[in-house]
């Protein structure tokens, strides 16, 4: 028998890719928490785009955090042997280390450590994926072509404290780097999603998941900046985002060969 | 003109490769930290891979905190025009957020702040490259086929802080994930770096780097066991390696067509 440990690939030919959960939340209770006009068009988007990969996908809207967690913690106790790999996505606001859920906050590393291979064995040695389209900070990038003011001071402050959780095969592609703001178009979605699905929807089968993450980084990069009639001081604003990854394996969604996906008998949300 | 800012991979054409600069830490004032035996190993075959692939390479051994800030100062002040990108490469013992120098501790981000687009025009839009074989803590991965008495406790220790700075054009690769230990042989160097310097000296120059910290990761998780004849409690400990990337372009180390390299006039190092 062939050593698997060293297959240079994911093993990506279970009967099922896996589940993908977007959790998109556009209402608050908070009234300092605006409104996320557009985030309905990242949901239908991304839940298109993961559908095309074969993932059988369930969108939330507006949960408070306890359904979440026991969301979370439903698709943590189930038996996944016969997928491929988990994606949950998050669209929401954020602060450093948390997500905003319509009534509070919950930290990022309870969406995350359901997942270890120890928590969740059938997962083991599997990609398990997130993406997390939310602010992580108040800061605005001024793009490198614009001299801050108080650059030095400012400098550090992306140097800030984030938490991480990575044991081996996960995946964590954010909107932006930890003290920083994300841009949403209020029609068009996020800049991040709408980078994404574009990505997904383009080269999704083609292209390994790295080098995906990479040319969505360059899309955000390069394709957008912000505009402010209003406001003069938030226009020109740019955003980079970035990819935390303990991958040992080379992730590919192509196409499966059989016609599995349209089994429906071991739905995931049959019951739900 | 054809717009650049879209290129699928970094402009590796400039006249030079750029420089790599090693801080190798062995003895260390303080009588707990130990003597770091074999990282000499590291640095050599280190230093010698990325000699390969045309860095300009140069090893520090045993500084202090305050000259190693003064070349990173340096290096940052320079211009590298000519330059494809920047290397630097941490040996050392560590703790979360901070390495070892001989005399003390520094921070993670005093290394990394300075190459960032405003403080390091000449780099801008080039990939800026961390290698940090260091721990990151005091946890030891069991491996998640053993099941740890302590587990639900642990699990939650490897998501503690972790400061990371990622503006674009950044890639982080590290030893091991924040929390946790990282393990060295003390004849043949570190797991990782070994795991490294395999990678680079046989896909160096025709995998591109996310591809190769993904096998890298996987060397590194299949490869090694720790094995402590006196201490069974510390056997058969995995590792896992990270990567954080901001990069925005695919990038390869191939051959440069021309002889730019042997071309000494404009060698960063000659006055050193």
């Amino acid at each position: 028998m062939a050593d698997r440990s060293r297959n240079p690939e994911y093993n990506m030919s279970h009967k099922h890719r896996g589940i993908a959960l977007i959790f998109n939340n556009e209402h608050f209770e908070d009234p300092h928490l605006k409104l996320r006009k557009g985030t309905h068009k990242d949901s239908e988007n991304l839940g298109r785009a993961l559908k095309q990969l074969g993932f059988q996908v369930k969108e939330y809207t507006d949960l408070c955090s306890e359904p979440i967690m026991k969301i979370i913690k439903e698709a943590s106790g189930r038996d996944h042997s016969d997928c491929d790999c988990i994606l949950i996505a998050i669209l929401s606001h954020g602060k450093l280390n948390y997500i905003h859920a319509k009534d509070k906050a919950y930290p990022v590393e309870s969406i995350l450590s359901p997942f270890t291979a120890e928590r969740c064995p059938s997962l083991a040695g599997k990609p398990k994926l997130f993406i997390i389209q939310a602010c992580q900070g108040v800061l605005r990038d001024p793009g490198c072509h614009i001299n801050r003011p108080e650059s030095s001071e400012r400098d550090n402050e992306s140097f800030i404290s984030y938490r991480i959780p990575l044991p081996a095969d996960f995946l964590i592609a954010s909107s932006t780097i930890p003290g920083y703001c994300s841009w949403r178009n209020t029609v068009e979605g996020s800049w991040f999603i709408q980078s994404l699905c574009k990505e997904l929807d383009s080269f999704g089968k083609t292209r390994d998941v790295l080098t995906q993450m990479t040319f969505v980084a360059q899309r955000v990069a390069v394709n957008y900046e912000s505009f402010d009639e209003f406001n003069p001081r938030l226009d020109g604003r740019k955003q980079i985002s970035s990819t935390m990854s303990t991958l040992t394996r080379i992730l590919f969604f192509r196409d499966k060969n059989d016609t599995s996906n349209d089994d429906t008998s071991n739905d995931y949300f049959k019951n739900k």
